[in-house]
């Protein structure tokens, strides 16, 4: 039943609207569904895709969605959020500053196996004889289940079910469900349950330099094993990080059928099989609990019994209650987090996964940060990136408060680690690393890493909007203002008052968030963010000083503020340097990028994109081609700093330049062109913000889930078609329905209050759904919203 | 009789000029010696350095100065221009362009040693009880010479006599001579003379990772071996880069005493041991002939066969004919390459050092190029840069235009690579790389590596030089007018005329030869020579087709040249940009650097230096720091395209800016200083450069000599304190003699005539020494020199 490609019905579904060319495979095997993404046949082609799009997870464990069977495989694996092991980076030619330390998370112990062999034959998917098959990632149950009817040589007819999860309510626990029988005579079943240490298999190719100059696959060294009856707990450590990870497995058996259990436990294997006799209507019922536990510290009779705790609460809790407690805790999300599309049901889809893939990779990752890929692959090597801040927390402020505020915790724990690093490259405050998963920098390619100072204030900007929507001054007084103010410091340190740009504060040879564009002088975006973090510390010392003069006292104490820093704060602040091109009245991106030659971009064939695989560094340098368009960028996340005038016509100089090489642009261009009035160029990104995934636009999903543009396309939903603004203290919304959609729905958290917008054809309506009142401005009309009393306001224009 | 430092009459040698801090203690274990390096005790703390000092070499082979015993040593070595190996680069994060062939020159086998047991006791330096020490680098004899006088615990006086020589004449042979005697008994001899063939020992530490990344030492495989009486032969093969190496050796005894002989030899050594029973006055003397010889393409015993060849040739022409020969062929280059300085014997000693240098690291290289540390080390990993055509070329053109057309002409067949690499980097025409052995480009770092577009005109720069200064058309037609063709087509191509600055012709992303700096636009140096180069071109092309129409037949036919591209060439050149600040009316050294931030270099901790050590390449290129300064190199090189005003401007505004970071600076800011009337600045940075190895300013001379220093030395002298130019097609003095010297006396090959500088505190002698007679001008004053008629002119002011 498995085929090459789609059928002609659902070729049209998305390539109606995205090019024909943007579209791989996967997206065409999924039936459209509301909640679900579903396969009807086993599709052999798309088996390194589904991986990825079938991977499970709660921010800290997460499953790729390979088969419990072992194969067909492409890059099996499981991640946990953190454990990595590091590698001295070499360079061929070295020099003072460079990152030292290369970190890549891990492939950890696999507990997803579990073999059938029925007669002793295996079960292979691939050559079996499959009647029906259903698989399915249910995104209300939070689960992955499969149906499958197959019929062996001799005519047996097999019905197997399966179905797995990854707890959000037990972070440590993932959970398989495995129930075997035969329909149409008696059969000998063999099912094998394993725990497998891998080593080296899904390390990427040996051309890849990124992983070849790291490590050689063999990184978990075995530490010890336990085994008891159906139990076992093996215990790894990785050779240089010194993270040691127990992973262990136990299991539960209910059958009306006779069995026998043995178990066997080695240093990289543990296994435990079942052998047994059934007849028809004798279903074989099979829970496995997987607990994952790991630590710097811990020693491994500690992680040892972790391991073991976490099995036997679970045991106790059973598997009915467990998936119950999953469904209710997704309800809970959706009711928090879903947007609702009416007239769309195929962006519906893909709208609620890629929701549903932020939430799996932020839930628990409690001390943890974001991982680009989540944890749904081994891509970027695992690493945090600024993707939490910029793409990702925007949503969760709104939404899940308190999961954004553990991730702006853990950069607050970071700190001490940034001020290290800016020491050694000889700046006051503190420094963030460009890339990480240690908190050290682990960026190999300084131009496009560790120049990237924008990182500093994109935390800031996520920390301060966090406060200011929740309104949780005790996280800005305990832990951000720390953090703030050392940020600050940094900015001051890194820029100049230049006597040749008559005073103007410049930032010289800085990234910006562009990567076409390397070590330039006052890169806009930068100059910009530098600016609200300035006068973020301003802020944040004037609020703690009026109203929280202990905290501020223990500022003092952690930071060594002295007063007259906020003078040179709020000078720098106000003499940035932000020009305005004369010539063309934009906004430039840097001080010479009006100077480069100009690429016709139309003019370069489609297979030499992305332009960094085809093209030298220097080359890209060398012309105005935007692999993200940072301008943009500033007039979405500081927009109130730009008229609108301003915005459309920096959005008409930079848009054409803009190749769609990054899967960061696009949901930002959406928001743009939304506000700016096009709607049809605000579709389009949004299309490919929503479809990067499931319609595989960047030909790359195998690799892992694009978690930013993910929660980009809540940013493109909200504040590009909702029109949502929080700048001033005062919720606005700008409401711009897609022309072909019939209604869009979502509910935000604001200040301890919840909120609905609904907006349809007609107009827009605000209802509030909890709190006891909110202020919030619908396009030029104030209106304050109370219990009870939903607003409704009319369409002004088609 | 070894000390750890230098006596107090010497330290003063030179400290009374180059600050006491930059001088590091070779330069006072060497007595004063117009025409000798030599020491009299042996001084062990000196090892390192001493092993460069005495190096010898002819451009082909090269041996540093460790001894004969094999020990003390520091970083023992043998070397062949153009014997390499090569190793994948690894990139922590690579990129499209990247370098990809990393290349690192091979420390061969070594067959200079020769080890002395007397009585059965090894004769260890470190150890002996030596009475009597005298070993020198004769400069016109071009050998190492040794005598020792040494007694053994038993009392017995040993008399040893070794000298040295890499053959110029012969360029495959290194000879050398061993003679030892006892004068007070009658001793047992052990000589045992070896091929050895290391593995790994000199190939750097661990955590240098330009070596780490590269080969673990073992690099050459044992192919063969052939040995017969006292002649062995071993043959290895690289294991990437496929080259192999016959190392041989023969031996010849002359003594009245008996002694026996035995050979050995293995993989990796080969041994010929003589036992000799000597009477006092029955000297044991042994002189042993080495030949090398490698080659991509022949076979192993093709390889055997030449340096068989090489050893019984050279045995026919015997040690005494050998050494005579390598007098005349000394005595030949200071005919014509000598710089005599009066007044100033320690300069001298130091000048004549340099010169000499230069003349190792070219006299034979027929077909390689010159690394940057010759072959006296392995710093740089051997790899050719543009210090050949811009510090080493222009000296040898006026002394030695053979062997600056052969180094040319090895520029000419990279052409090809060149071309591939420029299609690779999507340019048009050739691009040369930034550094190399085998023609690829091996820069691991492209910021300071291929970012240097600049190597491309200055290779042209050197052979229209050559051409202009020898007259040498048919180079030019045959091999020269392609390459200027090719890179006039790469400047064409990488700039752009810019409507941003009205139509200038822009070259943009580019790194200067300051490396302080990376990654800018319009470069003043690069948009200077590059206009050379497109020039250049320009007449070249009229030229063929004046004169050579043939010639330009077959430019057409190799490079398929239309008549178009002249027009395009002029006008790139016309409208390159290269503008003045307004402000400070001086010529900025790219678009930003005056918008840099200054940094006060004075308030930089001495131990911070060189900054490259201790900053991060983002905090250098941040601001006005220099490392070698581009705009005066430019005025140095192209000095008739700026007026007098402008030099003074310039130099006024950058030379504060500049460090001492690179050795390659000195010598130019030396020259400059001179024409604008700055003698002091001139004649202290005139000691910098000509002082960087024998008085180790760099403190890494252990590594190699610094060979493009070694050339700007006599650069300083001729274009500095002789003030010599050779814009216009008449060659032009302005006399400068440094206030302590008494006179300063060079000789010059212009245009196939020779002629001779004569300068002392009254004025100027003109004499042509060869040739019909040489138009040339005196400050002001044209003058023809004719044969037997020297001119004279007075100084105009003391």
């Amino acid at each position: 039943m498995s085929g090459p490609g789609p059928t002609g019905a659902e070729a049209t579904r998305f390539s109606r609207r995205v090019p024909r060319a943007r579209i791989h495979p996967p997206v065409d095997v999924f039936p459209i569904h509301a909640w679900k993404l579903e396969t009807t046949r086993f599709t052999g082609h798309f088996v390194p895709q589904v991986e990825t799009l079938y991977a499970l997870g709660n921010g800290y464990l997460g499953l790729r969605g390979d088969f419990e069977e072992g194969a067909p495989r492409a890059q099996p694996g499981v991640f946990l959020n953190g454990f990595y092991e590091s590698w001295p980076i070499v360079y061929g030619e070295s020099a003072y500053g460079f990152a030292r330390t290369g970190q890549t998370i891990v492939n950890v112990t696999d507990g997803k196996v579990i073999k059938l062999y029925v007669d002793d034959e295996p079960f292979e998917i691939a050559n079996a004889n499959i009647l029906e098959w259903h698989r399915t990632l249910d995104l209300r149950a939070g689960t992955l289940d499969r149906t499958i009817l197959f019929e062996t040589p001799a005519g047996k007819r097999i019905s197997l079910t399966t179905r797995r999860m990854v707890s959000i309510t037990h972070r440590h626990l993932a959970l398989l469900s495995y129930e075997v029988s035969v329909l149409n005579a008696t059969a000998h079943f063999t099912v094998a349950s394993e725990l497998f240490t891998r080593h080296g298999e899904a390390e990427g190719s040996d051309d890849d330099p990124r992983r070849s100059s790291g490590f050689d696959g063999r990184v978990l060294e075995p530490v010890c094993q336990r085994a008891e009856g159906s139990r076992a707990v093996l215990v790894h450590r990785t050779r240089n990080s010194g993270l040691a990870l127990a992973c262990g497995m136990d299991h539960e058996v209910s059958t009306g059928a006779p069995f026998t259990e043995r178990a066997e436990c080695g240093e990289n294997r543990a296994e435990v099989v079942f052998s047994i006799d059934a007849g028809p209507e004798q279903p074989f019922h099979l829970t496995k609990y997987l607990a994952y536990h790991f630590s710097g510290e811990a020693t491994e009779e500690e992680l040892t019994a972790r391991a073991e705790r976490t099995l036997r609460r679970n045991r106790e809790i059973g598997e009915q209650r467990l998936f119950e407690e999953q469904r209710e805790r997704l309800d809970d999300f959706w009711e928090h987090s879903d947007v609702e599309i009416r007239g769309d049901p195929a962006i519906q889809q893909s709208v609620r996964f890629n929701l549903f893939q932020v939430f799996q990779a932020t839930a628990r990752a409690e001390g943890f940060g974001v991982p680009a890929k989540g944890l749904t692959g081994q891509g970027y090597e695992g690493h945090y990136f600024w993707d939490a801040e910029i793409y990702v927390l925007p949503y969760l402020i709104y939404t899940a408060p308190r999961v954004a505020k553990n991730l702006l915790q853990f950069r607050c724990r970071m700190l001490d680690q940034a001020r290290e690093r800016a020491r050694e490259l000889g700046h006051r405050g503190a420094l963030f690393p460009w890339r990480t998963i240690s908190g050290e920098e682990a960026s190999a390619y300084y131009a496009a890493g560790t120049a990237q100072y924008h990182i500093d204030a994109d935390i800031v900007y996520a920390l301060r909007k966090y406060v200011q929507a929740s309104g949780d001054a005790r996280f800005l007084c305990e832990s951000g203002a720390e953090l703030i103010v050392e940020t600050a410091r940094l900015w001051l340190d890194l820029g100049f008052f230049s006597e040749h740009k008559d005073g103007a504060f410049c930032i010289n040879g800085v990234t910006g968030p562009d990567e076409y564009t390397a070590v330039v002088d006052n890169n806009r975006y930068t100059n910009m963010m530098a600016r609200e973090n300035l006068l973020g510390a301003v802020a944040t010392v004037e609020t703690l000083r009026n109203r929280y003069p202990d905290d501020l006292r223990n500022l003092v104490r952690k930071t060594g503020f002295e007063a007259s820093e906020l003078e040179q704060w709020r000078r720098a602040a106000e003499c940035m340097h932000l020009p305005v091109d004369e010539k063309t009245g934009i906004h430039p991106q840097d001080d010479d990028f009006l100077e480069k030659e100009v690429w016709d971009c139309s003019a370069i064939p489609p297979e030499k994109f992305p332009l960094l695989l085809h093209y030298h560094p220097l080359v890209l340098y060398r012309h105005q081609v935007i692999k993200q368009a940072d301008v943009v960028m500033a007039m979405f996340l500081v927009g109130h700093e730009f008229s609108a005038e301003e915005k459309k016509r920096n959005f008409d100089y930079y848009d054409p330049l803009t190749t769609r090489d990054s899967s960061l642009s696009s949901c930002i261009q959406s928001i743009v062109a939304s506000e700016i009035g096009y709607p049809e160029k605000a579709f389009d990104y949004f299309l490919d913000a929503a479809l990067v995934d499931l319609a595989d636009i960047g030909g790359n999903v195998t690799d892992g889930v694009h978690i930013a543009s993910a929660g980009g396309t809540w940013l493109a939903l909200v504040y590009g078609f909702g029109g949502m603004r929080d700048h001033e203290r005062e919720i606005s919304f700008h409401p711009r329905l897609p022309a072909d959609w019939e209604g869009l729905r979502f509910r935000l958290e604001i200040r301890g209050q919840r909120m609905e917008v609904d907006m349809d054809r007609e107009g827009t309506s605000y209802r509030l759904l909890e709190g006891s009142g909110l202020l919030l401005r619908h396009e030029d009309e104030e209106c304050r919203l109370l219990p009870d009393a939903p607003a409704r306001f009319q369409a002004t224009s088609s």
